[in-house]
């Protein structure tokens, strides 16, 4: 049995960068982890790279790992892209994971970049809006704000939930955002500022949705033994979970299935549960996202999420903590780079370097991104769970 | 130890094919897989998909493997894109045997698909040159064509290698092609129908490079001891060779070290030499790069592949028959289908499935498809090995 662990982690700021290229922004990220971990780009031996939309909006339509990797050394070895829409990025590190347990190799990275912003939004649109099947659902006018907002309106239906408890999590988010210098929102925003946003998608408000952003993240995954070379703080890559959409036309709409099924893997694989978790950074893609969430992973009993929003018990000082990063709402998110900034926050959290948005004491981390959305269901959606070992 | 087989295998003819879209592809072949395994959809456990240049095509950015499993009934299970330009589909099938053989999963799918043609010539040809460093090549004028011009000029130079010996491959290839009904160009060329064809970059003309076409690939990976439930006909896969490019400036352009790192590790990794095969198919885009693949995979000296070409040599029933199928010139190059394909044709080959381009008595096959190019070097590239055990 070989155990993983994140030797090291980088990430650049996420927001819109005109200036800077997919390789400037893979760069920067790689580079960061490169020296986080202490070796040299000569030690890695397997790469894994995530990037969802580059083709549309830069032209590089493919072997943008091997083209991006490059720029920091990194050549010759097996480089591998993977896409799975907005987990796309933890699929990287997932697989990273695995050709380190198996055994293929000792030391890997997985980086994810994203370049969405090139000036024409509606080419960035409609790029993400192939995240879902673009026969069936954009051809009908459905694209993921319409989804999403169709699943908040039933839960108010069905459960009570207020358009304030929806606003509730994009106040929480900001207020995290505001000390994570890499955040792409970094100011505070009342109830009210909330709710008074340009409408998207009834209930949600424009601070309800994630932006457009650019971003690259990156981690270098090690065998544990080998690890003891470079450090003896150990952060532990436990294990993963991933599920696709099982696309029952007679479902719930207000429950994920997709991530009850996921948090089960992942609970399995690493013998960690729920009640053992300090921290979740998930996948608020929109502020309803957060409650489905949160919820299908079983972190919260599905209909309580307003509650614990309204007490405080997602909150940093709360019983459990959710996105203390700021999220996707806040922080931002850059398609492909965001399942592995999560796993960037996951270990700066462990590791107790968040400042004022520490989590006091956290010793285990989960991180969830859930891409895509087919046939009103989510396509897939990936799990990690994260611990400090020392 | 754990083995794994080729349980299944299909594919679609490849070709212009206006009426069918990704989903039409992608369940014909997969279906296809299933039946030829003799299992159900509910039994595979895990699913690679591979599709490159979809996303500007057909707009379908993300989420491939998700959109077109579901349409086989493939739900719920782990199922991941990946992307390594034209060797895109080896990278599915080298994925799926890595989790199998590591115990992810005992029954895997690996699909490629590829939609290339949708009326609008241009989109389709700058979609494929985001294979190379867009910022680097494509904004200075080198695409695929004019970079392969560039050795096939070199080797002229340095080896004395003729026009003739060039439009040799293509000649072979479309004679092999006739016999294959699945292959795009199914009609024999003789070397002055070449030689006279439109001159695509000097020396290569429109029958020396591979064009544009739509299909897909599956194959149903198992392991061994699951699949004695299924079959006592068992076809291995033996295992993998990947490597990336150097990049060296001042390397010799008419050999690739890429291949020859690449077939190094396949060779270590199996267990089996170049003069254990009896037949290969190799990533032929263009006529020079079979060249190139042959000699730096090791299978023919360096220099020497014209030699093999004027004397039959590489011919269905000479010493190593190369691209029996017709190679990606003849039998056609949707990107990401092509890796698949090859280890279909290896399976039907190895079975004695494959009437008047069978290849007889043979027991190990070869596949190598080599993906995108970076700074005149390959970005990647991929080999397996495959073996009849009975």
């Amino acid at each position: 049995m070989r155990d993983v662990v994140i030797l090291g982690v980088g990430m650049t700021h996420f927001g819109k960068h005109p200036e800077l290229s997919l390789k400037d922004l893979a760069r920067a990220a790689a580079w960061d982890a490169i020296k986080d971990a202490g070796i040299s780009p000569k030690d890695i031996e397997y790469g894994f790279a995530a990037n969802a939309i580059g083709g549309v909006v830069t032209g590089q339509t493919m072997v943008v790992g091997e083209v991006v990797l490059r720029e920091v050394g990194i050549t010759g070895i097996p480089i591998i892209n993977v896409e799975n829409a907005c987990a796309s990025g933890s699929v990287a590190a997932m697989e990273a994971y695995y050709a380190i347990k198996d055994g293929r190799c000792d030391m890997a990275i997985a980086l994810g970049v994203e370049k969405m912003y090139a000036g024409d939004t509606l080419l960035t649109t409609t790029a993400v809006a192939g995240a879902g099947d673009v026969e069936l659902e954009l051809a009908n006018g459905i694209n993921f704000p319409t989804h999403w907002a169709l699943r908040a309106q039933k839960r108010m239906e069905l459960i009570g939930t207020t358009a304030e408890e929806y606003a509730m999590v994009s106040v929480k988010s900001h207020k995290n955002a505001q000390y994570n210098p890499r955040a792409q929102y970094q100011k505070p925003l009342t109830l009210e500022q909330v709710l008074n946003g340009r409408m998207i998608a009834d209930p949600m408000t424009q601070f309800m949705c994630s932006g457009i952003g650019d971003g690259s993240a990156a981690i270098i995954l090690c065998e544990k033994e080998k690890a003891k070379k470079y450090t003896s703080k150990m952060i532990t890559l436990k294990g993963f979970g991933i599920a696709t959409g099982e696309y029952d036309e007679r479902r719930d709409i207000t429950f994920n299935d997709i991530e009850k099924r996921c948090g089960e893997m992942l609970y399995e694989n690493t013998g960690i549960g729920p009640k053992d978790i300090d921290f979740a950074e998930v996948h608020d893609c929109f502020s309803i996202a957060e409650f489905m969430r949160v919820e299908g992973l079983g972190l919260f009993e599905y209909g309580e999420y307003g509650h614990a929003l309204r007490t405080g018990e997602c909150e940093i000082g709360g019983r459990l903590p959710i996105n203390p990063s700021g999220g996707l709402l806040s922080k931002g998110h850059p398609i492909a780079a965001t399942g592995v900034a999560q796993m960037c926050e996951a270990v700066w959290q462990l590791r107790g370097e968040c400042g004022q948005r520490q989590v006091e004491g956290a010793r285990t981390a989960l991180t969830h991104c859930s891409g895509g959305g087919i046939a009103g269901d989510g396509a897939v959606s990936v799990a990690s769970m994260v611990q400090k070992d020392y």
